[in-house]
């Protein structure tokens, strides 16, 4: 394995492939920047998403800024997650497995580009602080400050030392303050040790840095591991890092923007409106403070930026193949399910709430197959809240392509045999559980109220095949393969092949019928009719 | 309304349009035309999927035909079908509003290009009877003769005199015998009545008529209507008509080609393996025979064909928009739910199984929304056996579009409360309800054994929102619009906009937010922090 060893050398590979879309001409961080980019996801398909480089920033007073912004960079599509870990998209979770077998820890270096500036104690706001920076405005026209979204927060255990790397959004309150939005999680567990001694946690938000540490810090890493450690291990070598200035913290050397910080534990801050991965905002919330004591930068610096909130985004890719991960991991490794062949999640359904589970070799039984009600159920394990919805399909459905699981659900599913609804769930997020007037933020998350009294729910579907059908009704597999040459040759526009594109058995196929396609594919028609005929009879 | 007089003035049209793909190379026509003409369904986007003209066919035993083959011609897409009546996609439903309000009975003529040729007789075999034509095999590998796959049957009812037309295949079974594939409907009803009187059925079978006996050939007309009529209303005039040699019947003037003949009511014809629109191949079923007594056509005629089995196909198309228009008919005419906004019917689910209700309008009720429920249970009133799943939907969700379905799913549902299974139900063609060992076929289509009861089974999911929601987290409309004109001004790729793609109100959004917002808009963030952070406190 090897690395992209900073964000330029990796922009500029991602232009080399075409799949950087530069800005030369002015724009709007708070009024343009997010809507053209959000246009692709809106309007391209996904094989047409790439990211965005703005060159020539200004805002809506009027200023402009030494400061691009990279947006939309590491992951809008699986494509494009699979190129920032020089990996494919079929060899993303191989190099996973790898990361986490062969972790390298971080090698401390005395000096890196990221402290070509630094802004400290006098000098601290000297360039605006935060405001230096071209921070664009997200959701425009419901919320109302500029947002940090491809933040990498590094905090440490204080128990341990051990690093914990999550990416979190904010907002910027002033030069010097900032919001970290993050409810559960392991910099919650950060903060409550804090809490407990206290003293305020402290932080350094990490904005730019190799594509491997972006990875890392949407990925639910187990508790204890050092997700510097682990981003070595998926760059297959140790991650440079130098020394903060202001807290005890080690960063990537070649980030584009560190901004140190202490976070108080007596003290939470109001949530503005913000757009959310559910595709809508959520108000009425509190969130972390934070509290700048340094900044430091590379020259020219390069603001890195997401496309959140409505699916599909960035944020669906990153977290749906996450979320892949981990459940494949969970049903596979931990629950011993070895027929558990892949496990699909959607960006329409804000990448958590549907999940498709695709099985194999799970024939010998008719209904209600344990081993697929095993894997149904077990998927409800990962977490108290998601998925929602679990469809469980065969090997020959494509669980990343709607088309096909529905082409199973209508033919491979009985509703009111292979349903299952399982009460008692929590629903982050999901304002199906109660209308925003139910006061209680609690009741939001676990409804105990009339309108549902057992809290949320989620629905498991089982659409396998529970007994030997007859053939799939397309041509068998030589005759596509030949005509695919002849439509080549003819020059109609290039094909993407989706699954199934020919016929094959699936079990039920007499003789009489082999024998009948034979004599056919060899134009014996009078024989064929003879036979059929002979078989006729009266009514 | 105006129409195209033949079929060769529409392929004229359609060349025009650029959405016929002429193919003058030698193709064999059981070997590698539906190959050929299949892939454009799984490999090419629906804006792409367009007709196919074969010009120079041969067989697998290497005969060549002065007959040319047209396919996926009528409506392999939503866009075909509306041209070919010559309406726009969104005034379909309109046109067969009006055309049977107006319906006009056919004219007449004396003679017509489809009796240019006339093979009766001691000569009615002169050119080899059926075999004259390409006539291609479908589902290559599967099925052993060739199939009738476009052909209008045209039938009376003996009574009434009142004329059927409805598009079924079937299959060649010698120079002068078919089989006519149809379980249920008009043409089973005529003949029924004609066996009870013990005399055979007269039937027609119409190759290549004007677009609009297509169309109408497809549809559930009303029993009593007659389909002559109905097409003549589709055609704004009536149609011409010739008269039949040996049989009782009058045929579109134009027609390619007309197969005359008789089918027995007292014998019933083996059906050989016959690929379905379920996207399975089909056993041990049978149907109708077919003894013809007369053969015209145009001099060089086309064989009309079109493609079918596995969705999406042209078949899923034609069938899909059928549903629609019946079920939208339903829900608002007959019973009387002005709520229902649209129905939309998926290709995946072989068309018929997977329906999705766009409501309008259904506020004032939280769950359990009876008008919602109505539209819901009134779905399963159209038919035995289809719809299978149900989901009803906001105003706001693209019912056509899989992805935003699953958005409302992922968040405006909850399965415990919203969902409802309907026990009952035919399983037409439909292999999830038995295994194909039941050696009774009645029990596949009603199961009563342990497997499956209560025979089979539908669920209906209500997706519509509850109660007010907070905003759609997209940029608000005026940003996306500017934004689109610069994408454009840039010369990025062309957008194709996906619903939704601005932010919009749901209900929940309290002043304060809004007075936030409006801040932010004018770059007063110092404002909006300090608003935000005297609302912080203590934890």
């Amino acid at each position: 394995m090897s690395y992209f060893k900073d964000l330029r050398e990796y922009l500029a590979a991602l232009e080399e492939k075409g799949k950087l879309r530069r800005v030369s001409r002015q724009i709007n961080k708070d009024t343009e920047l997010h809507p053209l980019a959000r246009w692709q996801f809106r309007g391209l398909d996904e094989s047409q998403w790439a990211g965005f480089l703005f060159e020539n920033l200004t805002d809506v007073k009027g200023n402009s800024y030494n400061c691009r912004v990279a947006t939309s960079i590491i992951s809008p599509s699986r494509e494009m997650y699979a190129f920032g870990m020089k990996a494919t998209p079929e060899t993303i979770h191989q190099h996973w497995r790898e990361a986490y077998q062969h972790p390298h820890p971080p090698r401390l270096v005395p000096s890196g580009p990221v402290q070509e500036e630094i802004h400290i104690g006098q000098n601290l706001a000297e360039h605006g602080g935060i405001n230096e920076f071209a921070i664009p405005i997200s959701t425009n026209g419901w919320e109302p400050l500029p947002r940090w979204t491809a933040t990498s927060w590094f905090t440490r255990d204080p128990d341990t030392g051990v690093t914990n790397i999550g990416v979190y959004n904010g907002y910027s309150l002033g030069p010097l303050r900032a919001s970290a939005r993050n409810w559960r999680g392991h910099f919650k567990a950060h903060w409550n040790k804090c809490r407990q001694r206290g003293v305020p946690l402290q932080a350094a938000a990490v904005v730019g840095a190799v594509p491997a540490i972006s990875l890392v810090g949407v990925t639910s890493v187990p508790y204890g591991m050092d997700e510097l450690h682990v981003a070595g291990g998926l760059a297959g070598e140790p991650i440079d890092v130098v020394k903060c200035q202001t807290v005890d913290m080690e960063v990537p050397a070649t980030s584009e923007i560190v901004i140190e910080g202490e976070i108080p534990t007596d003290y939470m801050e109001p949530d503005p409106a913000c757009g959310e991965h559910t595709g809508y905002i959520i108000i009425n919330e509190r969130v972390f403070a934070f509290n700048v004591t340094c900044i430091t930068h590379r020259k020219n610096p390069i603001w890195h930026d997401i496309i959140s909130q409505m699916p599909p985004s960035e944020s669906s890719t990153i977290r749906g193949i996450g979320a892949e991960g981990r459940l494949t991991s969970l049903l596979k490794d931990a629950c011993g399910i070895a027929q558990v062949k892949d496990v699909a999640f959607h960006h329409c359904a804000g990448a958590w709430r549907l999940c498709v589970v695709r099985m194999q070799d799970v024939g010998g039984v008719r209904t209600e197959n344990p081993v697929v009600w095993h894997a149904l159920l077990a998927s409800l394990s990962a977490s108290t809240d998601w998925p929602k919805m679990v469809i469980a399909v065969d090997e020959d459905i494509d669980p990343w392509d709607l088309e096909s699981v529905f082409w199973a659900m209508s033919f491979r599913y009985q509703p009111h045999r292979d349903t299952r609804i399982i009460q008692g769930r929590y629903s982050s997020l999901d304002q199906s559980v109660g209308p925003y007037d139910i006061e209680d933020m609690k009741e939001r998350w676990y409804p105990t109220s009339r309108v549902s009294p057992q809290g949320a729910s989620a629905i498991l579907m089982d659409a396998t095949r529970k007994w030997d059908y007859t053939p799939v009704s397309l041509p068998k597999r030589h005759y596509m393969e030949n005509a695919r040459k002849i439509w080549e040759e003819l020059g109609f526009p290039p094909l993407k092949p989706r699954e199934p594109w020919h016929g094959y058995s699936l079990g039920v196929w007499p003789d009489k019928y082999q024998r009948q396609a034979e004599l056919g594919e060899r134009g014996e028609f009078d024989q064929v009719a003879r036979e059929i005929m002979d078989e006729g009879g009266k009514v």
